[in-house]
């Protein structure tokens, strides 16, 4: 493991596979400012690091993420500090929608509030077994406004509701029944699903996941109509590529292609 | 039971939790304009009734609600009484959306057309297991045109078609595993059920769900960045607020908070 | 069968139902630029063929449809042919969203990239219970960008982006789950329960069908008070019309309604 930025947040790269891993243990990986600062700062290295095909987000200890640090929250009750927190989380889930590579949540112990929001950001997630997800801000008066821009793009409204108005946690097989977790793991083989995971993916052209990724997320926020312009003229330009070309020849030959990254 | 407008609609309170109870057993509780103007002037006298922190709508005798009453509706063949029945309901859907507590349906026997609408419409919905929900109006000519608006926000899109095109009923499992609805029990237990959800939510912060429930229903209708904009604005609104730092507090102390409503 | 515009698209009517069957059995129905043309030429004919209730696309030979025909894809490089090609999918692809009848998918064997589009496309869709369905532009290195404009309209958003970043198809099962499709049957019976719900939707009144299916798609797009005002507006002239009349006099009197189509 190399650490990153500062201890806070470890890095570890190999074979293509950029693991980031909370660590934040005794605080169940609790996002205060400077792990958050780290991510943001770790994610637009990853940006421009062709080196870089997928990244997974986990967690040291026994959790994945238990949200914001109320301790550093109410340690400062200016506004200046309030408005600081919550404009840096919803700026650094925003990175990982932004990201060309895919991300990937690897997740056991708990995922609440931010942690939650966390799982339902990264584009795809692994869940221990044993995993429980929920958006308890309720219970202590603050109501996890920021976690349901993510969650409730990711799971049935009414089911969304129950867990911001109840904070009651769900667990894995409920996350994995309602979208918010792609794929479920025994708690030990969780980073190892996660592996196999992006295994599958780096198999893939990254100029094709970058276009095909940042398409996704665009084409969600339009009308039909417009999407299908959108999306039309990404898939004309992506053709247009030299990777498509080869992916296609490659398809045709019956040979593996060899992608040239454009 | 205390009558509320009249006795087309019954009001109970008890220790927080308002219970309406669509009151026209015979007619299957059909939106007659009475009963729906009875239910938005109740809603609007719950909206700043202090006392109130949940609601929940459920129906007398064999079943929830059959939808419009379509002998009113034929009795009148002009154009401003079909538009003022549409109209009324429309209103008295979004009023369930914009009232500031949290709203349960409590459903057993049938809810069809606008009934349907209605389980939709609550935050969340409780219903017997044998249960049955329709959008039937397609069978006589007149499709669900208002009912889809809630439908097609609550369940996937080609099971939402597949009930609005055929007619069809789905059972109470089917509902729960589409989203339409929260919570099974057993009929007996319905309204038992409702209530213990009812109990969950109350002891939370009327103001910080206030706060939720409005912010979840606004960014649902926004793009990724504007949501995040709105929903950190009403983060820090809401951590500014007392209830926020006596839930936390009361958290790190590990005491039960005290809310002091704002 | 009767051959439709050419023998690439066979058409069969029958009792309000009209059969479009893709018949390049040998390139798995591959959407070339001739068979898509005839499709659209077909719909086109569909839209205004009051003998037509319910149109049902289906494939001949093992596959229901592979996607784009990637041969002619590559066998002409320029960027004027490969943007007729997107341009004419999208086309097609809201051609079915535009016509007034419902259009029901019967897929068995697999649907792939444009095919799986089809299959999220159609209002509705019934599954041979060893069919697959996959998003694998991917592995090629073009994006199933325009494929996507559908699926994730119709699945859940973590569950569309395992599928378009892996290329992994899923079993019939998992189709029906996540929502793309409405039905399985053995595939021995896939046209019969295609047949089956098509029979069930003639039952109606077509002018209603229209109402109801233009209005779905319209309403879906507009935030929540707007989507009320349209769909009260559209309920309204409903109302007014013949059929609902009919429909609901019938209701009443407990017999039979005879549609007028107005």
């Amino acid at each position: 493991m190399t650490a990153a930025s500062n201890d806070l947040l470890l890095r570890n790269d190999a074979g293509g596979i950029c693991t980031l891993t909370l660590n934040r243990p005794a605080q169940r990986n609790a996002l205060s400012i400077a792990l958050m600062e780290a991510i943001i700062a770790e994610l637009d290295r990853i940006k421009t690091d062709g080196g870089v095909r997928v990244a997974i987000i986990t967690g040291a200890g026994p959790s994945f993420c238990s949200g914001h640090d109320l301790k550093e929250l109410r340690a400062d009750p200016s506004r200046a500090h309030v408005e600081k927190t919550f404009a840096l989380c919803s700026t650094m889930m925003q990175r990982i929608i932004a990201l060309p590579q895919p991300v990937i949540a690897a997740v056991h112990g708990i995922a609440t509030a931010a942690g939650c929001q966390l799982v339902a950001t990264c584009d795809l997630a692994v869940a221990a077994e044993e995993a429980h997800f929920a958006t308890p801000g309720v219970n202590i008066g603050l109501f996890c406004s920021t976690p349901m821009v993510a969650l409730s793009r990711a799971v049935p409204r009414k089911q969304a509701m129950e867990m911001l108005l109840t904070g009651d946690p769900i667990d894995a097989r409920t996350a994995l029944r309602l979208g918010l977790v792609n794929r479920l793991a025994p708690t030990a083989q969780v980073m190892e699903e996660a592996l196999a995971l992006a295994a599958e993916i780096i198999a893939k052209s990254p100029f094709t996941l970058k276009i095909g990724k940042e398409a996704f997320y665009r084409q969600a926020e339009l009308g039909l109509a417009a999407a299908y312009d959108y999306a039309s003229q990404v898939m004309t330009e992506n053709m247009m590529a030299l990777d498509a070309q080869e992916g296609i020849d490659a398809f045709l030959a019956k040979r593996k292609p060899e992608w040239k990254g454009c």
